[in-house]
């Protein structure tokens, strides 16, 4: 893409109600703009960014076993009465009458719709299990949404839900589910630590935060010092004792938020226990047959006798992963994407738009780069050489490939890693190589 | 994708207010099902269908040089007011009051929100002209919502906004949205013809609805048998001649909505006049500066003078595209999907489920297809062939490949066109060879 023809309204100063560093840089990066309170634009390259998320997100749940469908946003109240959540819902809930006068709702999340769905749908114990999923835009009608998109009205989320025939059965989805979240935030370049969650009043261990480390988190988190540590997420999902193995071997070293921690585990731990701050970027949950038996779902069972399903959901906040990622991965210059979320792999400067030696190369470059397939973005403008390049430290993009005249004089170009600043002279053929 | 593991509840019998037969057919194939009148929850399949809908709609626009983003659905009433669109839009606008007495409303389209945001990003001519465009969710509270997801009322649109700094330019970015829709329709194995419409009080000749023929359209249509021929979409959008010869010959065949009719020219047409029932799926308009001047937007132009942006908009209903497909393409007994936006390539039936040679040889078959990259729902359930057979002629997948004992005895499986019922056997080998 090249910037001449892009829509990119960088900022050097934040508005001054944006309190927390994601807050500023995606308004002076242009990824964002508030549209009214709580609520975003995605202009093109924080649009970019959301899909990155949202794709990883994806492709981890259908390696899950879940199959992908689209609930709407606007809902029923009728879905809510049945269940008796409409009145218990509180104030969050954005309640809309439509011109008929029926009750409607912005969906602030989906139990009670899926449940109904897959009821009327699913008749026999062959009929399951089953997790369905959807990515879709939710809306909580927050008192004071702040914090930029981490804690919006209108928000993008990924929530999943299992339909189990027996208690065991729900706990495989649940692993499941486990694993496809721990996998899920690695391959953003995050390190989430699973935190055990309250369960409400059915109890069970079976929920867990998955939390992200970041000075500026949320809340204070409490974690053994093994959580430090790289770690490797390969199992097979469908070796049931393995599967469980796995999970008991992620959830025996010490993590806790602030409301659930143990005094006694932490005595013990002396200084492998560490502390930090954390962004809770996900949420899974089983909670039995909460929704099916107020529902009336039943399933015919081997026998003919009627069975209750159990079910968990598994939520992502996709677009507050956007921020929550700049919190975990910025610096003074602006963001540091890790690469499998960078709105594009590559920044490409040419420093001097009026001549003609540099705007050859560097078009040649991006031709290049494009046939290959390499996601770049073009700064063929004609502004100022420092400008572009606080441009593209601003907006993070991993590798910034730059032409300039002094260097093509000496039949090189400059490649410089955003992350760790490492800046290298070489052959435009080289930087190809490396780029590809 | 195995049909043990997925969810798709067809059924028998539509729900007797079905009356068009895309509805009657979306909801036997369980593609959607109707969560409150005119909103639609997308099931497994139907999701599909509608994702590779997006896709192409997406990449078109890409191609025209138009620039993604992503506007909420929830807006502020503020926009609306500030182009007086708030109280004249009527009792279609879902009017929503948050928590603190804010009024909002949910999206009907977007001109206001998007003229606002380019305003306040861009500011000289350098940042003209531009295309940007989304594909959210639209609200419009329909007073009759009818014809399942053809007039629902919660709906997925692709918009499209130019700005150009003069009407030459505006005709340009007109332009390639024209080639954009045409090439958008064509590849979805549809014929759209491009209808003048009404262009309202600015007048001028830049409005044309996209119409697709199908008996069951809304409206009766009128055009030339020209229209009945392949065309071919080859032109080089960036040559502005080339695009306007290209327009201007598109165009010339007649071609009108039924409020539209030329009595003259079709009297002269004689036996070369066609007639039939159309479905609009695309509806693109130039608009000049009524957005831009209430929203006072302006940028500097070259001499340091002020300039206001001309704009354009560009609807497609995606969702609606769903339905419109299978309006123009069933038979009796289902779907018949183009392979372009078929939700699978491939409807892979194991005859006999308790049947090991046959497991052995359908499971081997998907496997490979998979590999390959071949979408494929693999109907691996242990229930009648019969059953088997109608749920893909009704779900419309092109290809049926069918392994039954018989066949696996004489060394032969059996592949069947969906859309011209041609079957034959041959081996596995060749069957592959045929599908990847």
């Amino acid at each position: 893409m090249r910037l001449s023809r892009y829509f990119l309204p960088v900022t050097k100063e934040p508005p001054a109600d944006a309190q927390v560093a994601s807050h500023k840089l995606m308004l002076r990066a242009g990824l964002v703009r508030q549209t009214s309170a709580g609520i975003y634009a995605w202009l093109p390259l924080g649009h970019r960014v959301l899909k990155k998320i949202e794709s990883i997100v994806r492709e981890e749940q259908d390696r899950a076993g879940a199959v992908e469908m689209l609930m709407p946003t606007i809902q029923s109240a009728e879905y809510w009465r049945d269940t008796g959540r409409y009145e218990a819902y509180g104030p969050e809930m954005l309640r809309i009458e439509d011109r008929q006068g029926r009750d409607l709702l912005y969906g602030p999340t989906n139990e009670d719709m899926i449940t109904a769905l897959f009821r009327d749908g699913a008749k026999s114990y062959r009929d399951l299990p089953r997790m369905l999923y959807h990515i879709q835009w939710k809306f909580r009608d927050e008192i004071r949404p702040r914090f930029g998109v981490m804690r919006g009205r209108e928000f993008l989320m990924k929530d999943a839900y299992s339909f189990d025939l027996d208690e065991a059965g729900g706990r495989i989805s649940y692993n499941k589910q486990f694993v496809a979240y721990l996998r899920t935030f690695k391959r953003m370049g995050l390190r989430a630590i699973p935190m055990q969650a309250d369960t409400g009043p059915i109890g069970g261990d079976l929920s867990h935060e998955f939390i992200i480390l970041a000075d500026s988190g949320e809340s204070e988190v409490f974690f053994h010092k093994n959580w430090e540590q790289d770690r490797s997420y390969d199992v097979d999902v469908e070796d049931t004792a393995a599967l469980q193995g796995f999970v008991d071997s992620m959830t025996a070293d010490y993590a806790a938020t602030d409301e659930k921690r143990d005094e006694e585990r932490e005595a013990e731990l002396g200084d492998t226990l560490l502390k930090s701050r954390g962004i809770e970027v996900g949420h899974i949950f089983f909670f039995g047959d909460k929704y099916t038996k107020a529902l009336g779902m039943q399933v015919s069972g081997p026998g003919g006798d009627m069975i209750t399903p159990l079910m968990g959901s598994y939520g992502v906040g996709v677009s507050r992963l956007v921020g929550a990622i700049i919190e975990a991965s910025h610096d003074d210059n602006g963001i540091v994407w890790p690469e499998p979320v960078a709105p594009y792999k590559v920044g490409l400067i040419n420093m001097r738009a009026d001549d003609e030696a540099c705007v050859a190369t560097s078009d040649d470059l991006y031709a290049k780069l494009e046939a290959a397939g390499v996601e770049v973005l073009y700064d063929d403008r004609d502004e100022r050489g420092g400008a572009k390049f606080a441009t593209m430290d601003l907006i993070g993009l991993p590798w910034q490939l730059v032409i300039g005249p002094r260097g093509i004089k000496n039949g090189v170009v400059e490649l410089t890693n955003r992350a760790t600043g490492e800046r290298e002279e070489l052959s435009a053929e080289s930087a190809l190589e490396k780029l590809v």
